[in-house]
């Protein structure tokens, strides 16, 4: 049975974790989050994380297109990002290449330096990897970090009553990629956005104290709504006229005969945060100083996770991006 | 420029070290052994160990010669084997899977199957991992471990006088592998040698407080034997007549008109440990009861890495194998 038959990517997880269960003792939140938890020290207030990810050229990259750099880039800012949704901060970086026959090292060379940036910027000590080859470039990145307790935030932690927000436009990446893909011109911030996109690990750091769950948003909003609702066991409305749209965003929507709010919904690597708080963390919220835009609220589980149009339609927001299907 | 005009593999790792070092203080060691050595706690006397590799299908397994079980067995125990190379136990794993749109589900439960038989063996426990898309079936597995500071065993702890010993037959893998690619008969012996290999993470544990450097043989004698000189800043002699082969291994050898030590200096997949202990530790060697074979002795750098012919003709050891070249 091919994978797509199954159900796709989720019900494959689900079956192999049947197989290879993550429980133990020592595992504040294994498959099924951002980055997994793990208490190493009983004693120690600060918890491990890792978090892997990997990108395979032609799927997730296309050498055409992109640079080596922002390949680069865009390879550590993903994984930074999925650190930062935990409320973490990134610590140890091992990277493992698959090169081909025909890899050029000037082409490895300035992936390289595109990983150096960002190593650099968020400060990432890179502590071993590995090389081989293959048929095709794959960039596989082990990412540790360290989070404390308290600021610890899991897609299993959102409450009936919360608000959720995110902390940026979405669709940009998706838009771009979509341009991309059919040769039609693409402005200089889709491009951006799709290419080198930056993580936000600045604003995670000063939303973990006061958000309840956190996700970034890698495979779009609809999924990783679906992930938060799944994992707390809450329902959730996303209201549609609420979420941030560039006007790039809009424009590629008429180009593409497509509404814009899909790139948000369906499309995916925006790499913003999407969070729920509490309405009494409101005031701490502003007080951060933070760009944020309220998209919907979280509700009972029975009630369903669900787009409310603007003429109050309500539509069953799905999955999101699905390998495999 | 290719990779393979650039000198090969660890040419390439050497120039792109230059761009992102892997240099703090609280890296024990990083690229370069087995696995990285991370002091996380300075108060701890336990170090955290990880180590990264990938598979890639068709190049490191073949689907058609390898029963999924088998390739699920042999990922897991080939990360084993770098951390018991260091003198630790592994802990937690994350599997990173690029599955392809023609990858049936059977073969992934399959494979995990084989993960997990390994991963009861070892007392590891998955803490997460990722499943994606692409056009060739990649494993990539981190593997985390821990070892006391006592245990600790280092390429570059290799000193003048020290013995150099295996912990067993040779050449097995790559000599089933050679007769598998010519469509040539394998024994039982060479065939799961080279589909089902194991790890010697008990013989390990057994030899870290005793030995000096330690190594495990996945790229064969010559290229181990190369990384503790480089590393320890010592050279070696290697005693054909010593280096231990199984008799299906000399039969291989006839078959393919190839010297049979050959698959055990250049071969690779072994997995058995190379290790140097001083003479003075040679009577605690003998009470832990394992079966060992002496292969050579440390000299100093300045003679450099040879093999000595039973003819006491000295043959410089090149690298082994070297990926791109």
């Amino acid at each position: 049975m091919l994978i797509k038959d199954a159900g796709g990517e989720f019900a494959l997880i689900q079956r192999l974790s049947r197989i290879i269960p993550s429980n133990h003792d020592t595992i504040v939140a294994g498959i099924g989050d951002d980055a997994a938890v793990i208490k190493i020290n009983p004693k120690d207030d600060q918890y491990l994380l890792v978090t892997t990810d990997t990108l395979v050229a032609n799927d997730h990259f296309k050498t055409v297109w992109a640079k080596p750099e922002q390949i680069g880039i865009k390879t550590i800012e993903c994984n930074v990002s999925d650190i930062a949704a935990m409320g973490g901060i990134p610590t140890y970086m091992f990277i493992s290449l698959v090169l081909t026959p025909k890899t050029t090292v000037e082409w490895t060379e300035r992936l390289y330096s595109g990983m150096a940036l960002s190593c650099k910027k968020h400060n990432i000590i890179t502590a071993g990897g590995d090389t081989t080859h293959g048929e095709v470039e794959v960039i596989s990145i082990t990412l540790l970090g360290t989070v404390s307790s308290k600021n610890l935030c899991l897609r299993s932690q959102a409450q009936p009553g919360d608000w959720i927000a995110v902390t940026g436009a979405l669709g940009a990446s998706s838009a771009g990629l979509n341009l991309l893909s059919r040769d039609l011109p693409v402005s200089s911030y889709l491009l951006e956005k799709h290419l080198s996109p930056h993580c936000r690990l600045d604003a995670a750091q000063h939303l973990a104290p006061i958000v309840n769950a956190m996700i970034d948003i890698s495979d779009g909003l609809s999924s990783e709504i679906n992930h938060i609702c799944f994992q707390s066991k809450v329902g959730a409305q996303i209201f549609a006229e609420s979420i941030p749209l560039h006007p790039d965003v809009i424009e590629a929507g008429k180009t593409l005969g497509q509404a814009p709010i899909d790139f948000a919904l369906n499309g995916g690597e925006d790499y913003e945060l999407l969070f729920t708080i509490a309405p009494e963390n409101f005031n701490k919220l502003k007080q951060t100083g933070l760009k944020y835009y309220i998209v919907g609220k979280i509700t009972d589980t029975e009630e369903g996770c669900y787009l409310i149009t603007e003429s109050e339609n309500k539509i069953k927001l799905q999955g999101g991006y699905n390998h495999f299907t």
